[in-house]
């Protein structure tokens, strides 16, 4: 009898939850009855090109997101926006990933945005597509399948220390600093940053950091709970080896586990108790009876 | 003038809200319209039979539910998840009652599910349904007027680590462990242990726990908040008494203001802010004039 | 081309969003269809006197909110109750607010509500509407577009406790205490506090501290997170002038640019995550090409 649980599980059943809950992931929270035009700052944010955001999938399902304009601290041109959306769909496409590491080129991670950039799309409307199109591409960056950390190396100022709140974890190397500089440019964060930073540190320590702009170091970050750890390597290299092999711990076994765990954790902390609960209780019908919890049913020793 | 109060309390209003909150706290997440089949779970679970689930209620207001299945580290059986059902109800009936205490016999905790119960539900239909009867039962724990603590001793592990979760504090012995073992089983909890781990610990902190599964000692479950304290004993009926010595701190005082109490801070933990203002008004009017209410004002002294 | 971004900004759309977020602030918790009655209270409050709520509005665009009753260490009298209320609505109205510090005269907090006028509304009907008037303005307070402080000297009692929790930040001197007494009274919370209370130091935390009434000093309200900071001066003057220097980190800058960062901190603290986002967003548009943000563009070094 045991063996037919497999066969048994309805696998229809499972494939329709299954879609529904990456349905729910790839959702944007803006659409043209938000007022938002995707395919107009799509075409603005074209003609400020320059830099790239590459992406390298490795096989042992670990993928590292590398933002690449070192001229200036790979702060986002236009271009870098819509890559960032595309290399975004191939992550959510990645059915054997486990783990993604956020990470900037020339040993910094990233200082926002390309003010010329900034320039082109200075009146109210395309600031305010430009903010719905990013708000949509870390929304899903966070809700991605895979856990996700940011590799803080340098600096991570303005919209730079938005992206790593959109991502599971912070790690941090010596000397770097996290930094919502915001207010000293007349701002507040737009890219959702505000929002993540409340859940990640609480709404005091959000405060404290948005209104006065301090440089976080790894150690008070350590403290507020916005780093995890902080690296031993101060170094490009040494510090993204760091990183992957920090990260491998969380992302040993078979990949529809590991998803499994990160939607479940992304339920919680995203929705309210009930809505929560049956989520989670979605997701565990996607796994009970699966292939991983089949295996280490015949592993266990038998009771009795 | 003054004593009228209590005949001016507009008897019908207050114990209409009271129902309502009671009522509130019974509702099943899930029902027929879930596609949960309630009967049809509870005739499979009979058929795997073996050990219990004990409620002793003392007159100090604090009760003691033991699991009590030592052969198998106090893992559930069918028919234990089917006596949690029936303990919990009875609590919820217990209008003297004002803590809980939930440990296991044989000094240790619980280590889930009994697999000859879950080999005997290994189906898709009888697991969604099995999560589901375990999700209603609870959350009705979690939801009781009394305030709960789970005496972690030995191992909690699986679904005995969800359980812990589903009361409001967690007191460990020494040498004793918390295990969320899920991934090691190809799974995630099911039983809403990851939604409330998240808010016990924090999501970063809950996505290290269930996707590295790591053994969590008390001080490390100290250090993350999942327990409130180590305890000095740790054989079974020193640990008990220390327990009850611990709780019976918070439980001093009438039934009727530490039961809205646990109803006040439950509403504040599970709903978004302006509904949990709300209900805490409508507390509020449950205990305002009341009995207890009425004999603190004769007892203070007056001003002017 | 730059300097034309002002013009561009499409003013009517600026001012439509800028006043639903004020809108919002302003909505009360209670209505009518509550059940709730705010003439009648108000006529009641009236008639139990005493004591007064003082507003000053410094230049460095922090207030200083008094209450002032130092016989009864503070305690609401009804007129204090609707003195509040009035003071709330002049601080909402304070476009060049950018900081409130909330303390007590004579050298301590609150004490609560005064016995006197809790006899007077003594009824259930009577409670609940004082209740409500309660909630509804605290719950103004506490969505102010001002970076609050509650400056705890001497004692914050039963009703005062749950003040300090409508302010972003409480600071304490040396010696003073926060004590949810209620217990001791026969009640729980009912202006908000305990839901409150659950977002400032955890459901846990929350429930000792209520069912178990402790004094918190100082230092347990630090290590809790109840307090950001204990202050050096324990004499009036000394304490108010340390609130103000560590206040004024927080609010250094355009009013403008620090009432958005209250507002997306308060909106990332109240709402779910993609209301927060949204509304994060709605504010990000009220600054984006903003005077302050364009001047920070000119000061700005340009890249290539």
């Amino acid at each position: 009898l045991f063996p037919e649980m497999a066969i048994s599980l309805g696998k229809n059943l499972l494939q329709t939850t299954k879609e529904r809950i990456i349905q729910q992931r790839r959702v944007s929270l803006y659409s043209g009855a938000h007022g938002y035009e995707e395919e107009l700052i799509k075409k603005k944010l074209q003609q400020f090109a320059g830099g790239s955001i590459n992406l390298s999938k490795k096989d042992n399902g670990i993928g590292i997101l590398t933002l690449n304009n070192p001229k200036l601290m790979n702060a986002f041109t236009g271009t870098m926006m819509l890559e960032l959306q595309e290399r975004v769909t191939e992550l959510e496409n990645w059915k054997d990933g486990k783990g993604l590491i956020v990470c900037g080129a020339g040993n910094t991670f990233c200082s926002g945005s390309d003010l010329n950039a900034v320039k082109a799309i200075s009146n109210s409307q395309d600031g305010m597509n430009m903010c719905m199109f990013m708000q949509n591409t870390l929304t899903r960056l966070m809700r991605l399948h895979l856990i996700s950390v940011a590799l803080v190396q340098g600096k991570a100022i303005g919209g730079g220390a938005e992206l790593t709140t959109a991502c599971d974890f912070r790690l941090m190397t010596p000397g770097s600093e996290i930094r919502f500089v915001h207010k000293h440019m007349g701002l507040v964060p737009g890219w959702g940053g505000a929002a993540r930073l409340v859940r990640i540190v609480g709404s005091g320590a959000a405060l404290q950091l948005l209104s006065r702009a301090p440089r976080v170091d790894p150690e008070r970050a350590l403290h507020l709970g916005l780093s995890e750890e902080t690296l031993s390597s101060s170094d490009e290299t040494g510090a993204l080896q760091e990183a992957q092999a920090w990260l491998s711990q969380y992302t040993e076994g078979p990949a529809s586990v590991i998803q499994a765990v990160k939607k479940v954790v992304s339920a919680g902390r995203e929705l309210p108790l009930e809505d929560a609960l049956r989520t989670e209780k979605d997701i565990f019908g996607t796994v009970w009876g699966g292939p991983a919890n089949l295996q280490a049913l015949v592993r266990q020793p038998k009771h009795k």
